[in-house]
């Protein structure tokens, strides 16, 4: 019998979209506004799901705390109030790091987070962008 | 690696419940007071999803830009401020239209855009009629 | 002491702009397409304050079951699932009444629940067209 | 093709999580706060998803006025305004009944509405505690 | 030139309605289901609201991290996980407490903020019971 | 009977906290993380309130279309995916500029919006760095 337990998050970070291989032309007509020189931000909300057996001692399937606490060191301190293509190590571009896209966003995180959460459970994140525009990945 | 996008977006309608077929009196039995003649209408939101792998150039599924262009195109403008029953074809009674319950529009979204997305990627689309009433349909 | 106690309701209907003396070239001009001539709709959302005394005893301002009460049989019963233009009397277009916006909307539910309300209270109301538009009126 | 239909309901309650074999030393490095003797509570929010064929006369996967009424009386009238504790057999633990976690509380909802949904659809039950802490079950 | 900046919190807690020197009878014909003597319990959500001059230096009115303690400390460490009628001595009915309705909440959480708030700033403050449910107080 | 008709708009903008005149240190100090010199951003909502008469005629306080159009031209064209400090010349801070804290901003965008409403209408602007951190301004 599997519950899938959920805890939001969230965090405040600039960004901007672009290639660095591309020239300016291209990455605007690309990207569009998304790839202002000078970044844009966003508050990301994120939705972490892990599935599993409910424990019959605890009732639970993971300790939220416990969860909330992974998703504070290995997310949010590492991506609150920064600049995800300048600071965060997987989007640096000028190390050929991934473009800042919601979709590469939510994949890293997901790798980031997979390695603390037992090996029988199963693991999804959601990423708001914006209430408008989000993203799922669990991993398949 | 297979991620979601997903994007939101709404119209507002009128519409009623309701089988020409039947009386009255089986209509307001059946569908209660969404059977009223006079219509009565709701702010309609739709999530659109599109689950595929993501480009390695872009880093994006899909363009969301694209996405919001193609819901705008085949959606919005097409249930907008209308009278669902008397404006929409697929609804139309006296063209033995389906009745636009959240179940049938949600199908006939589904339909209108599929065409339009990449053949390689899956479809799901989520209606709320309400916020407390939904319904979603993935084309299974 | 002061307090203000706020009740949240709902109601779905039909409307459309309009005013009859004009032609519908000048209606479409002035209303756009919320001229349609077959209706759209709207699930409103309806927040209703009452500021007054906190009573000593009960250490109410006022009894929310109460004032739940009175929004349903005022407002819920006479708006929801009705077609505003013709069906509710206010907004009746063949007998001059007044044309549905939200401005008009509000300031007749504040008079329709002002006189079930203690004399000493004053009142409030709040009323969502959609997430994005919205009116108030204190009858001030 | 099946489409599924969602509903939201809520209720309001007070629990408590510890188990009555434990010390209270035990329950409170387990459970932290949640394990307070005196009770805390939460406004919990329900969504029941129910997925079938869609009824080719109505229109409708399961009329969405029975499934409220289904979730009023098994589980609004059970749960509303009371003590899980002490007040719902099955979390009373002086009865050994279970702790009142999310995810224990998600997996009786499901018990508890599995009966009363038709034997050809799938359903699954989704429990917010909090905005930030929600939990999900589908029966597998 | 004044601004007001507004701070969101929240607590979750266990209470019931009632007067002590009122029977059961009439507790319950008062309260309703509130009175329940088992408690039952809630999500409560805090805004409070400071109104001031926005200092030409920082640009703020006051500093958001400074009022986020002072609500913490204040507010969320008293109440949270907590049962109102036992735990919050302005509650405590044993020793002639208020009766924990939302009025009488929001006016101790003001009273307990005001002394930690610039005398020259204008303090308000709203408190969720529920969604639908909820008030506010200025001190006036 | 005065009516406050009101419009939600959205951007989404890069900024920091920070004087130029003072040392890194002391920014840091005052500012916390708000002051990175990478820049973090923010899904900013704005809510415009405006005030006055309903028109006989139209039922309107003033066409929200119109009030959309303005929002979108003075605000969102401005703000939307720019850095507040480097491309708003209100907030640059090469050239004296305001802190872009809210309620600097929230000054700002009255400022640009009062030539443009009716002068016989009060006006009042909502700004949310944050759902937990909003400020207001109208002008007082």
């Amino acid at each position: 019998m599997k519950v899938t337990v959920n805890r939001k998050a969230h965090f405040n970070a600039a960004h901007r979209l672009f290639r660095p291989e591309w020239s300016d032309e291209k990455n605007l007509e690309v990207f569009g506004k998304c790839s202002n020189p000078h970044y844009h931000g966003h508050n990301y909300d994120v939705t972490v799901s892990v599935t599993g057996q409910v424990d019959q001692k605890t009732g639970f399937v993971m300790d939220m705390k416990e969860l909330k606490d992974i998703i504070k060191t290995e997310i949010e301190d590492v991506f609150d109030h920064k600049n995800l293509n300048e600071e965060v190590p997987e989007f640096n571009s000028s190390a050929s790091g991934l473009n800042p896209t919601s979709e590469n966003i939510v994949v890293v995180i997901w790798k980031k987070l997979r390695p603390h959460i037992n090996k029988s459970h199963d693991l999804a994140v959601t990423l708001y962008e914006t209430p408008r525009n989000f993203v799922s990945f669990n991993g398949g």
